[in-house]
């Protein structure tokens, strides 16, 4: 019964603790997990499947069914192959895409109907025009906040954490998807700059893992974390895949937002399951008979055999760096909308009051200013962004070329002419007015995405620039016997690449723009001008991804930029954090008591003693504070007053101790499941100082109390699943106090505290603890770059740096980012002049290895250890050393 | 001066012993060795540079040459910027790659001057049709081999090798550069069916190579390796995109080809890079009025209002199928030619005395089937390899639609008709006779690749799918008003990318077409064909490239394989290995002795102690050998003697001591510059008994002297400049006999003996010795899938498995490759069952755990250590415990 209660009590260490493996191997863990509460579930009766309770069936047509049951398992078997995981993954996304570009276009539709239909009164159809978007955008806010509000926004900064390893609650649920489609259907049929692209990318994720979920009930194989995050990977993929029916740029553009390293092996997954994504995507509009077959998405018919001269480079090269500080510029625009909204504390707090107030005032901004008859007559207010994008990416010269060939708007071409203006004057109040308009919209908290609003943008001004140069050189540059127009739709396409890759920091968007206009002849002219728009935009600002990443706090580690040689010179010894604090095996509870109220840290280092300071392992700081809990438990004092008192026989103890896991279990089992899944909390999070953190220092005299509270607390808030986690924690409580009541009244406090305070001077027993026994080390001498490799390759978040085994520092991802941002700013951390590692390497170095081992050697040699002013901690465990000696 | 002499000595050791650090931060280290160096060079006089004279220079105009040596360090620092080197990479590349074009052109173009201006008689014809490529080939084979035969063959499998950290000796160096380049010319000017794709990745960072050796005369920033990686990453990019014109293919194709994990990061370098040369490439096409302006180098002229009709599919997927199982089929055929060219003793004999027979022979064969009034009528034999594109890619039909439309076959496209058959036969007869031909001229020992023929091959199948889905289908499939005839151009694209894709394992060959074509318009059939083609040709081959490194025998970590699931419940301690050989902090010199002569580890684990087993660090096994011989050395048993005997001061001692250093600075100084820039010798080297790792069971009599030897060798053997050994080898010997006469005559064998066991005896000084304080760790309980990705993450030749500190077992490459090859074929290491971890997860893992830590936490509790049953090693170390009880 005692190795029962050990047991029970090891569970739910488990289950409050569980996140902190993910540095390690979490998909063995959670397989671990899962096998152990199949064998748990085991004893209990469960619905058995079919197959199972054929095993149990004895008859004639046993082989029959034995060999129906082998059929059964090879079809269940083969649900667990990656290939029709993403089969159905590209099949559901294609048809979510589809569906969803149809609705928008009806909405878009309507409006126009609506609009051209009250032409007899202006003010009527300013009336429809501005309120049909109005309505919708704010049904969308509403919608997304109440059904979930995570579905806010463009998703591409949250995935690109989720795959670092870090688990966002809620971003991968069904009400997040539902919230996410529906939410996107109406932001994007209201007209607004807003793209689909950034929302796809989430959406396909939450798709995939709700596949994933929905095929485990099948197999086996859907439960592995680290495969569930492949399969996240090429969830993107799919996204912007099917998006643009772009499965080339897709794969690419999704590697390059959410990854830092990219595991080859997984390339194939992404561009099978967005190939296939894209091509269901595009059956379905030549089976609806929008398409007579399946060509690009924004066809263009440029000529093939002269698409640009050698001498029209300069201008391609002009749009690139042009975009790249537009690029920079809508990224610092938007940032700084987000930050003007939240610092402004009077608007502020009224339009958290009224939250669907913002997204309603901006759509009327916006759709006022393109209101047709008003002054979105100078700006083709009147398209939609797909035909503005058709238009732009027109094949023919807008501007008058001479008085002869003069130039006739047919169709949606309509809308760029304006009577009393030129072509010239529409194209830049488009792109000044579309550029803020963009930058604003996309802060409205509806899903929606800045891709596409951007590339629109870009292709504007490539279309300017390429206008201006067909006025400029009516007859081409070309000066040899054929005349080569110049060709405004060839700069446009430019244009568009180069500014959504200034924005984003990708160079796949001259990848996704050949395949949706399903020309590659001006590959060389996109190619320079994504390349210099990435450098310029580079070294001005974050991407629009990470700028989000950082305005709503997510753990990232910043990028290493371009050249900046200064950082293969920075080491981990110069970044590191040499004072802190640590567990010695040998420590008593007070010690464990003091570390946990002088520091924050997550995982606090297991050293061998204070002396020897040999790295052990990891331990949660949670752990310590079960480990102290536990120790000071009404249970235990009230064994120990028992024992003391009464000298009874054992069996009343075991008794209480037995109702007292019962009830711990009904409060901590239901959990445990859905925990399963998650282990992969963020150690990162944006709450540093929780009431667990920081008991008020003065309680210590009832630290019994005080310290179950803590571990509660804690107890209660990790096991991270949200709904039902509040009725849990009140049932515990609740539990807790009425054992209190029971078992702990029978002492007073001072016999209480009396008891407590004996008890801290015991020695810590580890033996139940979770200990990591092989945390992330690094070495003195790891060069920034190298950690920064490490860091992100594998998802760590701290690691601690050894010398010989000993331990002398932590660097976090804190110091890192710091470390990083520092040299590259020169704020922040101060990082060593170039040459310092040339400077103290010559000796100090290699000398200090030297020193270290010889120490280590000289105390095994004489087994006489000098006390070290070791890196600060427990200093009042002189004792065990006393203690040892026999 | 003993702190000289030991300063000296620890030299000595650093640069026989450079390699071994590698899988820690080595970047770091040859910095460090470069400061020290530095420094060194300080005190002698050497040539200084302007900039450093000036600061020493005191006159009157010091402010203005402050500003001039201000310009001159900016310059300097932009030199050192990764885009200068960058564009410098790509121009060069590109003049090589336009060169050679030119080169090869006008070979082939003499070789069809020959034989046109001959056509009076055949036999003089096939003379001089066969003599022409035989000559140039066995130049190019001949000039290889004498020049360097590292240059020999495609050379991605090398690469590969090396971006995962290995250092092949001799594969980056001019004169391989030169004889790529020239060897590669010749090959490809006989008109063989090789490919320049191969090599051109090769000789793209051979020149990144040499590019940076010459730019770090500007600037130091060039040293680092880590940076080096990156660079060689880029240029491998840089070949294919300059070779094909191809810049995001060439990127893609590169990391597809050569790297398992990439960073992000390094992206914009490979596309940088790529389209400068591309466009350069390109650019000298037009100057040289070539072309017109820039287009693809294989321009397509596909209509592009209805590329493909939807009902097509099929055929493209055929086309995908059969491509796979076609790579398949040359990837085993390439091997097995080789294989049956080894296996075969005597024709192995005469050939490899003539070596030059093979080639000319294969080339006689091939030339003599192409013979255009021969064979090779019947299979377009007149037509090189880009004319074979050209007419294949063409935009026509050729088979006969009926009577009306007789095609009319001009140009170059007479070659494919033939008077008594028609276009399908000579296609059949063309992919058949190719494909062997092909297969078995990359085997040819001359610079060469089998992408481009390979390329060719596919694309004659999809045109022989197309012509007769064109004969089958003669107004399209549409039955629709418009007719939209079947373009069999479009699946010559579909079928060159698919069997291209399916011999490399790449997916970005569809990229490729795409850029070659210039046309994008096929994107869906290619992309399905070239997915279908991968899919089959990986569950049957390895890739062309991996199948190389398996006949090279170059180190690999096999890829994990499409959705083999059993490897996620493989775990570390399966595949460990549990018995290996460890030093301890505490043993003798004995002990050093024995460890060395029952293992061949190249690192040995050093542990506290073996009752303790907590893991210190990693020591080299040269560093053991290094500290066994100076303990044994003939200078310390002098130095013993004279004390001994003579009891003098030690002016006389230290007098000889700095002799010998002098002697050994004189031996060993000279390759430390070049060894500074190879710091990773390949761990995995071919030769795994190495004359120095078995001495001679009997020889420890004599051991001062085998061990010297033995040392004496390593240190030879080891600073990896191949040029000069051997003189260095024959210097230090003799220096060291000399010492031996004049130091060490003056005992008796049986005195040198008794005084070598004598010192076997005492307790091994590590001090002197450098140790690797942080090896790689992994616990038990990582999964196999997390181990490979670690280790091909950071490129790790093995990793030590500890628990809680413990050292318990080792798992090197060979383990892991055993692993997932044994998982894959059913061969190799016994794979546990897929619920393995299932099974005794629930309770045993844990336990162990928690049973080690409680073992060690008794350990301090009692002070009491029971002696465990370790795993082997040391057994005979008992005393030292009894020395530490004071």
């Amino acid at each position: 019964m005692a190795s029962e209660s050990e047991a029970q009590r090891a569970l739910q260490y488990e289950q409050t603790l569980m996140y902190g493996r993910y540095t390690q191997d979490l998909g063995t863990f959670a397989k671990d997990e899962a096998a152990r509460l199949r064998l748990q579930e085991g004893d209990t009766p469960r619905p058995r499947r079919p197959s199972e309770l054929l095993e149990y069936t004895q008859g004639r047509c046993a082989p029959c069914r034995v060999c129906a049951l082998q059929c059964q398992r090879f079809l269940i078997s083969k649900v667990g192959e990656d290939w029709v995981f993403l089969i159905l993954l590209g099949l559901v996304m294609a048809l979510v895409s589809w569906a969803m570009d149809f609705a928008i276009a009806t909405c878009l539709q309507a409006q126009k109907w609506m609009y051209g239909g009250l032409d007899t009164n202006v003010l009527l159809q300013y009336m429809a025009w501005v309120t049909y978007p109005t309505v919708l955008i704010t049904f969308s806010a509403g919608f997304t906040q109440i059904l979930a509000p995570q579905a806010v926004g463009s998703g591409i900064p949250e995935m690109k954490t989720i795959l670092r390893g870090v688990v966002l609650k809620e971003y991968l649920t069904l009400k997040t998807f539902v919230a996410k489609v529906i939410g996107l259907t109406c932001a994007l049929g209201s007209g607004m700059p807003l793209g689909k692209e950034g929302p796809f990318v989430h959406i396909a994720s939450m798709c995939a893992a709700l596949l994933s979920r929905f095929l485990s009930l099948f197999g086996g194989f859907y439960e592995n974390e680290a495969r569930n995050i492949e399969m996240l990977a090429a969830a993107c993929a799919v996204g912007v895949g099917c998006c643009f029916a772009a499965p080339i740029g897709g794969v690419l553009f999704s590697i390059e937002v959410t990854s830092t390293f990219f595991a080859v092996r997984n390339y194939w997954r992404g561009f099978f399951a967005a190939t296939f994504s894209a091509f269901i995507f595009r059956v379905l509009a030549v089976w609806n008979k929008d398409e007579e077959t399946i060509t690009a998405l924004f066809k263009t018919r440029f000529r093939l055999d002269f698409p640009f001269d050698l001498q029209e480079l300069p201008a391609f090269a002009v749009i690139g760096i042009a975009s790249g500080f537009g690029g920079a510029l809508f990224v610092y625009l938007n940032r700084k909308i987000v930050q003007f909204m939240r610092r402004q504390k009077t608007i502020n707090r009224f339009l958290m009051k009224k939250r669907l107030l913002f997204p309603a005032l901006v759509t009327l901004i916006i759709s006022t200013l393109t209101f047709p008859p008003g002054f979105g007559q100078f700006m083709a207010g009147q398209l939609t962004q797909k035909d503005t994008l058709v238009t732009l990416f027109d094949n023919q010269t807008w501007a008058k070329q001479g008085i002869s060939d003069e130039f006739e708007y047919l169709g949606i071409l309509e809308a760029w002419r304006h009577p009393r203006s030129n072509v010239f004057v529409t194209l830049v109040v488009f792109i000044l007015m579309k550029f803020w308009m963009s930058a604003l919209a996309t802060t409205i908290p509806v899903p929606c995405g800045a891709f596409m609003p951007v590339f629109v943008i870009g292709a504007a001004f490539g279309r300017l620039v390429g206008e201006s140069m067909a006025a400029w050189f009516p007859d081409g540059i070309h000066t040899d016997s054929n005349i080569y127009r110049i060709v405004p739709g060839g700069y446009a396409v430019v244009g568009a690449a180069a500014l959504s890759g200034a924005v984003t920091h990708t160079v796949s968007t001259a990848v996704i723009v050949f395949e949706l206009t399903g020309q590659i002849s001006h590959i060389l002219p996109v190619m320079i001008a994504v390349i210099l728009a990435n450098a310029v935009a580079q070294s001005l600002q974050p991407s629009l991804y990470d700028s989000i990443i950082r305005i709503k706090k997510l753990p990232y580690l910043p990028e290493l930029g371009w050249g900046h040689h200064e950082k293969y010179n920075v080491r981990v010894e110069d970044i590191m954090v040499r004072d802190i604090r640590y567990v010695t095996l040998n420590c008593k509870y007070r010690d464990l008591q003091q570390v946990l109220h002088s520091t924050k840290m997550k995982n606090l280092p297991l050293v061998e003693s204070a002396e020897s300071m040999i790295l052990l392992g990891s331990i949660e700081r949670t752990q310590v504070g079960a480990l102290l809990s536990s120790q000071l438990s009404p249970q235990r004092r009230l064994l120990a007053l028992r024992q003391k008192v009464l000298s009874e026989d054992g069996h009343r103890l075991s008794d209480s101790t037995i109702r007292f896991q019962i009830s711990t279990e009904t409060s901590s089992g239901t959990p445990a499941r859905p925990a399963l899944r998650k282990p992969l909390k963020p150690a990162l999070k944006r709450v540093p100082s929780s009431p667990a953190d920081s008991p008020p220092a003065g309680s210590t005299d009832h630290s019994g109390i005080a310290l179950k509270n803590l571990f509660c607390a804690n107890a209660s808030t990790e096991p991270t699943e949200a709904q039902g986690t509040a009725r849990h924690k009140a049932k515990r409580v609740r539990i807790s106090i009425v054992e209190e009541m029971i078992l702990g009244d029978k002492m007073t406090p001072a016999e209480i505290l009396e008891w407590e305070e004996q008890q801290l001077d015991q020695l810590v027993d580890f033996s139940s603890a979770k200990i990591d026994p092989a945390p992330f080390q690094l070495v003195e001498h790891t060069s920034l770059h190298k950690t920064h490799t490490i860091f992100s390759l594998l998802g760590l978040d701290h690691a601690f740096v050894t010398s010989i085994g000993r331990l002398v520092g932590m660097v976090s991802l804190k110091e890192l980012r710091k470390a990083i941002e520092g040299s590259l700013t020169g704020k922040g951390v101060k990082v060593r002049p170039p040459l310092a590692s040339f400077r103290d390497s010559t000796a100090s170095t290699t000398e200090a290895d030297t020193t270290a081992l010889r120490q280590l050697w000289d105390r095994h040699q004489h087994h006489h250890m000098p006390r070290e002013a070791g890196p600060g901690g427990d200093d009042d465990d002189d004792t065990p050393r006393g203690q040892r000696e026999p």
